[in-house]
This record gives structure tokens, sequence and C-alpha cells, in this order.
């Protein structure tokens, strides 16, 4: 019997390859979840409205419900396109506004932030930077992204980041182009699972030991590095695909205390507890869009 | 005869060089000022003292006193050092605590802040910032440092960024090894004055056209990118020594536009506007002073 005390909320993790929706308790405490290939936005959006239509029928009705999502994407609640999809490669999504078509197809109030906010926010209120007063949240996948949180907001409102493509200095035994189509090499053009596949082959095929992890964990280190110096976060949080390799946390951190060779005179275990990874997994994005939903109730 | 009507607040622009100070309006109108050479800490406090009691006497009382400081130092207001110079190697200054030592021989509330923090507060109260709701005051001189204002604050509390040491890409035709004594060839050990007159000769004498500004331009206009692509700033201020030099900052506007190669859809009067000259010349640090004390004041 599905628990029925209490409020609940929803929660969309809004990939360019699965929509999640959940249903979620204050205390981020997953009751039910379902997942959906992302096909026409209309049909993707639809899929998600019957699952919380079901819910409350089934006596976990969602009071709010927050989407974590794909971008680029209008986050400013200002904006006349608040919710839309910008353009993007995807089919039928350019224009597309995934807030106003969920919040009329469920009938509840909606709300929308980057995936990377959405996981941040989670991890900030459940995860591995609980407690945290500032804190990032770096995902490493098919791009690079971040949201990074101070001052008690998001940074980079009313629109977000665009971590991924800042410079880095070219490890020296690295000759490879770049894979950004914007900047070549860039930290995304550098550091992405397909700039990585591009030099090494698949990922998760390269041993632990395979050398190029150590130019990946060069890059990534120093995007730690940069944001250590710009923002002084007490957490990163390291997420994505390609963070799932074993050992991969321990190269960045290494490299990032021999790069900053101790000027911020930080010792081994202060760096370990800096560069973190996440404590919610995959549920990040789920939960993300749950703690969005929270936020939004909270007045937030 | 002396202005006499209203609030009046000191300001002070603790440089390693010279000490200035002044009275303000809060208008930010000077009223007063005067410089001393930075010498032994406490003989260059009671100078500080001694103005700010002789402006009194004159009718100009300052109703606090803010601090725009030469670091590194604490600023941690619930720090037990807080307003202290850590370690430095100007002799006798390494503990020496500034803001303490004003606020007993002034006999006034001191507060106190980085030299950027200070200039940053200045340029969004009255100069090249004003009305932002976040910005960016990067100072380019013997070092490199920088404010970064967003969400209501500056961040990096309860320390401070050290922007200066980001890492960057190389000039395809630089070969320096780079100035900085921690990291070589990050920011501030590419593009300091220092490492400018290291390849170039004395800043000052370098004609406008000298290919050594290209080069220079390159290193301060990805951390402009640098700085965009994290916190989206409205307004990056550019300051510092270096900056006197004609043509830099339009160098560094190009450099910028090319590099992001479109990403962010910027037209070139965006450009000119996002990355600007700072709005109060030599002032911006008694100013800087002045308006900190004044947030002190509104209780901020």
């Amino acid at each position: 019997m599905p628990k029925q005390n209490g409020l609940f909320v929803g929660g969309v993790d809004g990939g360019g390859t699965t929509f999640k929706c959940c249903i979620s308790t204050v205390e981020g405490e997953i009751l039910r979840s379902e997942r959906f290939v992302t096909e026409r936005p209309k049909d993707t959006i639809d899929a998600c409205a019957d699952f919380f239509a079901r819910c409350a029928k089934d006596g976990q009705p969602a009071e709010a419900i927050g989407i974590a999502c794909f971008g680029p994407l209008d986050i400013d609640p200002q904006s006349a396109n608040y919710g839309s999809i910008l353009n993007t490669p995807k089919p039928g999504w350019s224009g597309f506004n995934v807030r106003n078509e969920l919040a009329h197809g469920a009938g509840l109030p909606v709300v929308v932030d980057t995936d990377v906010n959405g996981a941040l926010a989670a991890e900030m209120a459940w995860g591995a930077a609980r407690g945290a007063k500032s804190a990032v949240y770096v995902t490493v996948g098919t791009g690079i992204g971040a949201g990074i949180f101070a001052n008690g907001d998001f940074l980079g409102r009313p629109t977000h980041p665009e971590f991924g493509h800042i410079r880095v200095t070219r490890h020296r035994d690295d000759i490879y182009a770049g894979a950004c189509s914007f900047h070549g090499d860039c930290l995304e053009g550098l550091a992405s699972a397909p700039a990585v596949e591009a030099r090494f082959g698949p990922p998760a095929l390269m041993a632990a030991d395979h050398p190029g992890w150590e130019i990946v964990a060069c890059y990534l280190a120093q995007a730690c590095i940069s944001l250590t110096l710009t923002v002084r976060p007490e957490k990163i949080v390291l997420g994505g695909g390609l963070l799932l390799a074993p050992g991969l946390i321990d190269h960045i951190r290494e490299q990032y205390a021999a790069m900053l060779n101790g000027y911020l005179d930080m010792p081994t275990d202060a760096v370990a507890q800096l560069i973190v990874l996440p404590g919610l997994g995959d549920n990040a994005g789920l939960l993300g869009g749950a703690q969005l939903a929270l936020k939004r109730l909270a007045g937030e």
C-alpha cells in the first residue's frame, strides 16, 4: 500500500535520451518512478503528465513538479519563454516549452531549471554536498556543464554558466585537436566523453591504468582549480558518465594538489573533502527535480 | 569652508606602497584626502587615525571607516583574526591587524575587505558597473586579482577568490616560462606587469602596436571568458596599471569575441558593454573603502 501521509512533490529528470519521473517525499525519498524514452516533445510530456495523474489517483498527488532539464534552456522566470528549449539539434524540441506543456497537462505548478542546477540542489539537500553553503556540480559526459551555488542562489541568473567551454592548459603529451565545434580544445573539447573516446576508444573499455586517464584528470583538475580560485566552493561534486571510471577521482585530486603547488595551503584530506563523487548516483536528476519543486513551494 | 551637512564616512585605500585616506559623502563625493607612504604598520595606521581625527575636528567626522586593503588578508568577520594581514614578505606586516589598530586609534567602527572587493563595491555604486546586479573587478598590475559580486554579496566568503592563478591556454607565439613562483605560467605568471616586463621591457614604454599586447590580450581575454562562463556577470571592469596601455581593452574585447567564436551569440556592442575600464580611476580604492563603510552602516 502506497505511502499516503504528508506532502509529495514531483520530480522530472529531463534528459536528451530518457525522461524520468518520480513522486518524492519532502525528505527526498522516491516513492515511485517511471522512465520514458525521449521522443517527440508533446508525446514525452504527455507521458509525464499521465504518470503524475496516475500517482494522484493512487493517493500520491504532487503539490508541484520540478524539471531538471537538458538544454539549452530558458530558465528565467521573468522571461516570456521561461521553460522553453532553445536552439537544439534534437528534432522538434527547439522552441518547445516543457514547463508550460507539463503545467497544462498535469494541472500543477511546474518549475524548470538546468539538469546540473537540479542535480546540485539535490546533492546539497540530500547528497554529497549536504550542509554546504556553496557548492558546484560538474557533469562530465557527452558534454561538460556545471551548476554553481553561492550566496544563496545559483550563479549565472537569469541564464546559467557555460563552464564546459573554459580554456585550459594543454597536457604536454596531448596533441588531440579537440572535439568542441566552437572552440576546439576548450575543457569540453578535451575532456568530454566523445573527446576521450576519439583518442583512447570507449571510456568504459579503458583500463584503470590507461595513460589516457592522467590526461583527462589533468583537464578536470584544472576545472576544479578554476572553480576554487573563482568561487571558493565548499564542495565540488563531479558527476556524469566519465566519473564512473574507477580511480579517476583520485587522479583528479592528485593533479589538483600538484598543480596548486601548495598555494592555498590545503592538506590532502581537505582536497578529498572538497572534490567528491555524487552521493545520489543515478537519482540526482530525479531528486533534483523534486528539490526544485520543494524550493518553489518554500517560496525560494 | 568645508561641507558640514549630512553623513560622512571614511575610506582607506591600503596599498603596499601608499595608504590613502578620505572623507566621503554618502554619494561618493570625496571632500578631503591625504596619502602616506606605507612604512612600519603602526606608524602607517597612526597617520590614518590622525587624519580622521583632524577631519572630525574640522566638522567632517566619519561615522565609520572602510579599508580596501592589500593582502593576503583575513576578511572573515567571524574570525578572531578579522582584519589581520596574513603571511606577507612586507617587513612587520605579517599578523598585523589593520582593522583593530585603526578602530582603536580612530575610536570608530572599521570594516575591512580586499582591495579588489572594495574597488568593485565603488564601481558598482558610483562607477562603470553602476546598476549591475553582478559584476567583477579585475586588477592587472604587480599581481592579478579579482573581486566578484553575485547574488547579493562577494564570492568566496569567508575568504576571497584567487583568480589570478587560473590556468590559461598559451598564445602560440609565447615561449616565456611564466613569472608565478607557485605555478609558472598561470594567468598572473603570463599577464601580470612583471611578466610583461620580463618579455617586452617596461609596459609604459611599449608602443601601442607592440606585438606583445596581442599576447597579453590573449590571456586577459581568456580571463574574461572564464568569468563569463562561470559567473555570467553583467560587467567585467578591468583595472590596474597595465590597463592604462592605450587600446589594450580593445584588443581584449576583440580576442574575447574571436575566442568565444559566436558561442554565446553576443554582438560586438554587447562585448564592449560587458568588458569595460574603471569609471573611478585612481579613486576606486578610496571610494571602495568609503563604500564598504556605507554598506556597514546600512547593515549589509
